[in-house]
């Protein structure tokens, strides 16, 4: 099979070394360049020893021309605004841009704007990108893939980890019309490695230990993206009530939702919703009923795990749980996912392998 | 001082270990007996060796009359229906009793049978019987102090770990007039040790470790005891959507409660009712503006910590969340607490250190 | 590629889901079988949610005539005795044996029998078995090849984790001459995973999490063993004194020896030995000097990483320490390294993957 | 009871609180200043939400006269060569000390000075100054009571954490002369804590999470403390090859150590040894023959807990294995330890509690 050349622009970072790692295992994809603006000389191996003996690349620096030499497809897991300064040059060159930060997300610029504090330097492009959850968009993604083979260099904006997890969650009930109302309230479970490579106060093992904590209360910049996802699946104005929390683990991400029950909703009602919605998703699952899901289940992966319960005592809710790994299905699996799809390839080439006990 | 004679009924479980652990460093209260049905002739610190060198006590049978001879005040320990065998053995030989089951939380025996598919044997106890959460109810413990001290053995139903963080969580707000309606959403995440010391597939370390899962959604026993406690606060029936998930650390319990925001209510107002809410409470503090409580924070001991926010963007929520040590102030300190109010000694009395680094 | 049909006996233990999610995702093998005496007729899915939507195998016993049926090589990960009963019956049926217990690992059946306190009931099988270390041993993994492609079934013990680590860690000192004396002192360290999927005291999540502890002092089954490899390695019969210990993680294994320094060696000597010793194994990487390994850089792998430092004070003493997974080149990994070799495969074939970050 | 007035320098660090933990529990000690170079003129429980509704102290700088007016015992928990700095200037003023520091626990400056790379400014107190480790120097640490109680200010150098648990599993064998030979080899796993609370690649909780790795293999900085502190328990020249590792958890701290047993030494000989040695010791405990100690039995303690075996196959050696908590033995209660026994307290005071299950 001959390869497609990619790159990883930000390789040091949690993300960018995950896109790393999947890259170098994926059979149609070749690692050619892996670049770090602060690292830039040093060996990736010496920065993380997984990868000795299985990567030999020196990091560079993130240079527009030399991506476009060595790389056919570029994934920026850079911070916002990062992206925005490096994605027009290389669509400009021919580069196709998997995105995993937030710049090309929210399809309206006033919404980033006010929620990122900067403004978009290139809003021009979001009509032309797309955002990448392929099981709730998987026509726009393969759009792309059509794009692309027309000679267009294409641009997809990878979902954050919050809203993935959320939107897999809530959106069967949404869809099937079996939730009602406009407010989605969404409580999630973040390992650490979701707050980055950054040594903070909040990062440090002895403050993250045996303890959890809520943080980012009704102010997390994840928010209007959920509610950007979950009111296109509804085609209604949703709100999102979100609070993210902490939990000790490195990787894993959990997002439980509660959505009001339409009226004569049963619980197998939604059990079949939830089964239907996801019956012919490969990396998708919705759990038998009875069962929710756990983070370890789906540890290093690209996969994501769904159970569904309708709490129908008084105030009949439907209460909803996707597992997805941060890292996986939450950043760096689902870029390579797009990027398959973008490339022509099958969808989940070089990513069914199930998770290891953790 | 002279020290008021302890039984710890149950002292293997966690819950129970715990109370000793409180008992034995207690200025006030003296450890004559601790009992196991199936550790019965084994010295307590056999089974736990962090108590070698603290405690020497042997392990007995729970006989009603032995209690009675080695004891004023019998903290049971146990599972729900063990209590409801022996309270009513250990009241009637003027034993007191500090009962961290469920058997007499609920005041309403058909609710007790409904949730906890058992017959309730001894309802007649239950007007007596003082819900032991000293923060909402001191009245009513303070009572059972005057009437311990009238010559009377009386009952205190010790709240459980969850009804605890989420009633402390959910309380201005309710009390306050701020949150209108009849729904409480409460997720709340717990250590594993609220799952007890019994080994089975969910508590083993390579299950739990690196995972967060829901658990016993739309259908935990705490569910009636948060709408009772939540109800009595609002002066309305309160209904709760209740959802645990399970998280890796051994110790520890965050309750995230959502409510709605009754309209005109400003972020000050919700500060200002919850600070002034725990303003003289020695064991709860409600955090500054902007911040909320971390477990580790509580680790260990009796107290509670508590944050509060407003999401005012759209569908206006009351965001709370309270963090407590889910065997501390969620189990054997609040036990301790209940049993310093009844004995006439200084509510706080060997609970005041402050959690260690953890 | 025709893939090679594959069982896995005792597919519920740690060490057979992964030999399980290994054969998933190897490009020649294929999982046809997978058995368990206790769980058969369940799906594994059911037992390991990780597995679902990557695998539909329903469980069934290990029946001797129906694995031959079912398949071409059979990976034993089962308790010690099980695989004496079970290992003659494959043989003599066709099918190839990777045996992950400890029935073959030991060429001498009376230390077989004092330290597992059992007959060995198939010592004439001893002759013929490879003990399955390939980068000691390799001429006689590739030994079996040459058998089986002439037609023969044959036997590969695949040694434990504690031994793997520690001849990998030894090997390079002993076999240069650099190290001198007949003593070994290996100082392991242990994930809860190698405690096995019982559930037990010792590894409930609030025993085992917090903590670390030494256990099975001066009589773990490993010592023979180690005894046993590190004679042969160094030519001279060499004792071991072996302490493993228990850490809160899941998975994971680092093993830290001591070795008396021949006169004159210095530091450099020592690195350069164990840079050779390991320059051309695709598989275990001698890190620079300076480094020691850290267990999470190999997590979930068939990797190893060593390091080695010389304390050249007093009492001049080679120190090195190896990482690996005790799951992964510990167990399940090696297993399928050596039944590559076996099969003519190449012999890192379904096993480069870098560790994700943990 | 009147209460000494105590002053923590260097109250931020992870031993820095734990002290003021401890003196504000303690029932004769009085915290009246707590410093921090940095954070002065914060409140500490603004750093430590855990001391929140438990110390209202606002971080002062270490100003010499003003810890003489606020205190007669001043701890210091500061990083080398602070304490060189300041203790002159605190015996000076008449301030007792108690010191966390490296820089008076080795007798020899030479050798602090060939270990720490620094001159050591005030060589002249070395003489003066006593090694806290009570249970092996109980004297010298009672001698200071007494010039105490004459008016002088005196000086306690509290051993390091690795010296504590060392020595103590070390030194009955050597005290017995049950160990010959002049080598102990001491393998050591630390809970992150013991690396401080700053903030680095090797604290962040994505490295240290799921991970066991050595460091400082031949050249850590307590090995000279060890080798003096058992040089004096056995009266003669010892030398130690000494392998800190890291394991994921905030503290603890467990070294197992291996000396060459003496001819005709028995099991029982070496049990019964050590059972002597902590017998009457109210912090130590022995454990019964077969057991060994887990870090989590101490932690947040003043304890310690050791096991020994006999490996007396072929190279019969001592196998002794001691449980410290880092913060507590290994640094802050100790420190409390000493302070009580200066100050003519009893030596527990503040310091029975037993462990939280953790």
């Amino acid at each position: 099979m001959e390869r497609v050349r990619a790159c990883v622009v930000g390789a040091t970072g949690y993300a960018g070394v995950e896109v790393c790692r999947l890259v170098l295992a994926h059979p149609a994809l070749e690692l050619t360049m892996a670049t770090d603006r602060k690292e830039a000389g040093t060996r990736l191996d010496a920065v993380y020893p997984s990868l000795a003996g299985a990567c030999e690349i020196v990091l560079s620096l993130p240079e527009p021309d030399a991506i476009a030499a060595a790389a056919d497809v570029a994934f920026l897991a850079v911070p916002h605004t990062a992206s925005l300064a490096l994605t027009p040059e290389l669509l400009a060159r021919g580069v196709n841009v998997i995105d995993l930060s937030a710049d090309y997300r929210l399809h309206d610029p006033a919404v980033y704007e006010a929620w990122y504090a900067t403004p978009h330097t290139s809003p021009e492009l979001l009509s032309q990108t797309v955002y990448g959850l392929p099981e709730l968009f998987r026509a726009g993604v393969a759009e792309l893939a059509a794009r692309r083979a027309a000679g267009e260099a294409v641009l997809v904006a990878v979902p954050g980890c919050y809203p993935t997890a959320t939107a897999l969650a809530a959106a069967p009930a949404l869809a099937s019309g079996l939730a009602t109302g406009d407010l989605v309230i969404a409580d999630a479970i973040s390992g650490v490695s979701g707050a980055g490579r950054g040594c903070n106060a909040r990062t440090h093992f002895c403050h993250a230990n045996e303890s959890v904590e809520a943080y980012g209360v009704a102010k997390h910049r994840h928010t209007p993206e959920i509610e950007q996802t979950l009111s296109e699946v509804a085609g209604r104005e949703m709100s999102v009530v979100f609070t993210p929390h902490l939990a000790p683990l490195t990787r894993g991400l959990l997002s439980t939702v509660y959505l009001e029950a339409a009226p004569g909703v049963t619980a197998e009602d939604v059990q079949a919703a939830y089964e239907r919605a996801y019956a012919d998703e490969p990396l998708v699952t919705a759990l038998p009923a009875g069962s929710m899901p756990a983070t370890s289940s789906v540890f290093g992966t690209a996969r994501a795990q769904v159970g569904v319960a309708l709490d129908d005592r008084r105030r009949r809710t439907i209460v909803a749980s996707c597992a997805i790994d941060n890292l996986g299905k939450g950043a760096a699996a689902q870029a390579v996912q797009c990027a398959n799809i973008v490339l022509g390839l099958p969808e989940t080439t070089g990513l069914l392998a199930p998770a290891p006990l953790v």
